[in-house]
C-alpha cells in the first residue's frame, strides 16, 4: 500500500480531497506507482477504438494507468469489461467534471460496453463542514446528486447499458461488497492511504470500502469475474489501490485504472475547482452566457506582459487555461488545435482573440447540453440500481 | 462518554463482544453510569402494566435503566414509545438470547407498542474470525440470522406491529440515519468506549452507527420525535451510551433502556454464551429432549459436595445455573418460584430432584416453541423492511 505524498518531501500533495502544489505529474507516477500511458498504449487503442480516436487520449489528458494491457488483453480475448466512474456531488458540475464521463461515453459508444455511475452523497456528506468545505446536509447532497447525474449523463449514454449506483438508494446493492471490502482494511491502511487521524468521524473511514464496491457489483451480478476499467481523476487513485490490494483475496479482478490529470482552474490554479468565493475559477454547466463570456476574458493565460513582447517571444499554452479548454474539448478537429497551438507559441495569436473565439463554443455546448440534459432526465431514475427514490415513478 | 472499565482496576470486562471475569453488578453501574431499577420505579413499572407483573421485572433480572422515568412520564402523557431490541446472528439461539424479546413481546401485549428488531448480520460478519471467534461469511450471518429471527419471534408478537430490520436487506432505511450518527463520532471516541485499535477493521469502527440508527428511525417515518425503549443486555450499553450522546444534536430523543443481566452458562461461567468445545454451556432452542436432559443434569449448581452436607447447610440458589433458568422462565408461578428458593435454600430440595423437575418442562417449552417458530415463518418476509430477501414472495 503507497502512502500519499508526505507533504514534507513533495512540494504537493494529491488526495480524493485535496489537490495541493503544483503536481509533478512524473513525480506522482512514482510516488502513486503507475505506469505512464506510453505511445505503444496509445496505438494498441487507437488501433482498437478506430478514428476519430479520442481528443483526451490523443492529447495526453489521460496521463496514467493501471494494469490497462492487461483488460485489453482479455477484451481482445473475448471477454468484455465494465467501466465505473463517479462523482461526488458536492456542488454544481463544472467542465472539468465531464472529463472521466466523456472518456466512457466514447468508449461506451465504440465497444457498446456498459457503465456503472456511482454518486456518492454519502461521502460529501461525511466529508463536508472539515477543512474549509461548507457543511452540507443530506438532503443538500441527494438534491445535488441529482442534478449533477443530469448534468454528468447528457454526455451521451445508452439507458440501456447505464446503471446507476446512487449511494443512498442503492445501499442495498452496495452494502454486502463494501462489508466485504472493509473487514480486509484497518484503521491504520486508512490512516496511510487517506491521512485520516483519530479524530476523523467513522462514517469517512468506512467510506472508501462504499467506493470500492462498484468495482466488483458487475461480477456479482454476473456471478462470474467481470473485468472493469475505472476511468478518473489522478486524485481518486488513492482509493482504488485499496480496492485493487482487497480484490483477489476476495476472489474479484482487480480493476483497471486509466487516470486524468486535473483540469486547471480559470484563475490559474491546479485544479478547476470552485468555492463560494472562487465561482470565476469554473465554468459551470448552468452558466448563462454573459458569465461564459466574463470568466473567459478574466482567465489566467500563458501570454506576456505586452502585445509587443508577445509578437515578439510567442505565448506559453502549457501553462494556459484558456489552451486548457481547447485542449480538452473545444477544438474536436486535429488541424484546428494544431493550429490554436502553433499561432498561440509563434505570436500569431494573441489572447485576446483566442478568448473571443473560444466564448461562443462554450456558449454553444452549453446550450445544446441542456438540451440533451432534459432527455436524461426522463430515464434517469428508471437506471437507479434498487429502485427510484421514494414518491418518484419507476 | 463512559469508557469501558480498565481491565486492569476492574477484575471484570463488559463490551458487547466479551464480558470476562465475575460482573459486579453494582459497580457496572457506576462505571457504566446507569441507574439501579428500584423498588420506586418498579411500583410504578406494576401499576402501569398491571397483573401479572412479569418475572423479568419481578425478580430482578432487569436491573439497572436509563431514563425509563421519563419515558414513563411521556407515555403517561399520552406520547406512545416503541420498543427496540435485536440480535447478532453468530450462532444458533439459545434461551439467554429470549430475555429481551419476552420483555417486549410482554410490553407490547400489555401496552400495544410497536417493536423494532434488528438483525445484524454486518455486525456478525465483521466482527468474526477476530479474538477466537470462528470465521462467518455474510452467507452464514444471512442463513442464520433468518434461523435466528424465528426462534426469537416466536417468544410471541402481535405481526401488524413488528418491523423487522434485517442489516443487509434493510440498510435503504438505516444508512441515511447511520450516516448522521457517524458523521457525529470519531475514531476516539470508538476507541474510548469499545477499545477499538489501529488494527481493527473499518466496518467494525463504522457498525455501532448503525445499531444507533433504529433508535431513531421510528422519528424519521413519523415525522416527529417518536421516543423509544430499548431492553437488551447490559453488555450492549456502551452502542446506546453513544446512540444518546447523538440523539438530541441530530433533533432525536435519547433513547431511553431497560438491561437485564446475563444469564449465567450451565458450565458455571458468567454468561450463557457458547462455542464448538462449550455446547453444553447453552440450552439451544433446537435441542432435542435428551439434550436437555443432560445439560440441565450436569448444570453447575449451587449444592454442596455432599448430600449431607447440603442437608445440613442448605444450598446457594444465587450462584446456581439451575435456579436461573427457573427464575428467568420455568417457574412463573411466583408461589412455585418462592417454595423452589426457599427449599434450595434450606437444604430440602436436593440438586438432583430440582434438576429432574425443572427437565420436563424446559423440554416442553421447546416443543410449544417449535410450534409457535413455525407460524413466524409465514409472516417473517412480509415484515422486513425495504423488502424480502430476492427470491422470495412478500
Amino acid at each position: 500500500m503507497t502512502p500519499v505524498p508526505p507533504s514534507e518531501k513533495e512540494p504537493f500533495k494529491v488526495t480524493p480531497w485535496a489537490v495541493e502544489g503544483r503536481i509533478d505529474y512524473g513525480r506522482l507516477q512514482e510516488l502513486f506507482g503507475t505506469s505512464p500511458l506510453d505511445d505503444e498504449l496509445l496505438s494498441r487503442l487507437r488501433r482498437l477504438l478506430g478514428e476519430p480516436f479520442h481528443p483526451l487520449l490523443e492529447r495526453g489528458i489521460y496521463l496514467s494507468h493501471r494494469d490497462l494491457p492487461r483488460l485489453l488483453d482479455g477484451y481482445e480475448r473475448g471477454t468484455p469489461f465494465v467501466l465505473y466512474t463517479g462523482r461526488g456531488p458536492s456542488g454544481e458540475i463544472h467542465l472539468a467534471h465531464l472529463i472521466p464521463f466523456e472518456l466512457c461515453s466514447y468508449l461506451q459508444r465504440k465497444l457498446g460496453v456498459e457503465l456503472w455511475v456511482q454518486l456518492t452523497d454519502d461521502e460529501k456528506f461525511l466529508f463536508s463542514g472539515r477543512a474549509g468545505r461548507s457543511e452540507l446536509s443530506l438532503k443538500d447532497t441527494y438534491r445535488l446528486g441529482r442534478e449533477n447525474l443530469l448534468d454528468l449523463l447528457a454526455v451521451g449514454f445508452d439507458p440501456k447499458r447505464t446503471h446507476v449506483l446512487f449511494d443512498t438508494l442503492s445501499i442495498r446493492s452496495l452494502y454486502p461488497i463494501a462489508l466485504e471490502v472493509a473487514k480486509r482494511v484497518t484503521f491504520s491502511t486508512t490512516k496511510a492511504v487517506f491521512g485520516f487521524r483519530n479524530d476523523t468521524n467513522i462514517g469517512s473511514i468506512f467510506f472508501t470500502s462504499v467506493q470500492s464496491a462498484p468495482a466488483f457489483l458487475p461480477s456479482v451480478r454476473a456471478g462470474r469475474p467481470v473485468p472493469c476499467l475505472i476511468p478518473c481523476g489522478v486524485d481518486q487513485d488513492p482509493h482504488f489501490r485499496l480496492t485493487r490490494d482487497v480484490a483477489e483475496p476476495l476472489g474479484y479482478p482487480k480493476p483497471a485504472l486509466i487516470h486524468n490529470r486535473m483540469l486547471p482552474g480559470l484563475l490559474g490554479e491546479e485544479k478547476m475547482s470552485s468555492s463560494a468565493d472562487r465561482q470565476d475559477n469554473a465554468i459551470f454547466l448552468s452558466d448563462p452566457p454573459a458569465d461564459v463570456e466574463r470568466k473567459v476574458s478574466h482567465a489566467f493565460t500563458g501570454g506576456r506582459a505586452s502585445i509587443e513582447e508577445q509578437r515578439r517571444l510567442g505565448a506559453n499554452p502549457e501553462v494556459c487555461s484558456v489552451w486548457a479548454l481547447w485542449r480538452s474539448r473545444f477544438a474536436p478537429d486535429p488541424a484546428e488545435f494544431a493550429e490554436i497551438t502553433r499561432t498561440c507559441r509563434s505570436g500569431e495569436l494573441l489572447c485576446g482573440e483566442c478568448k473571443s473565439r473560444l466564448v461562443p463554443r462554450v456558449q454553444r455546448f452549453l446550450r445544446e447540453h441542456a438540451e440533451r440534459r432534459r432527455e436524461v432526465d426522463a430515464w434517469l431514475d428508471s437506471r437507479i440500481e434498487d429502485g427510484p427514490p421514494p414518491g418518484r415513478g419507476g
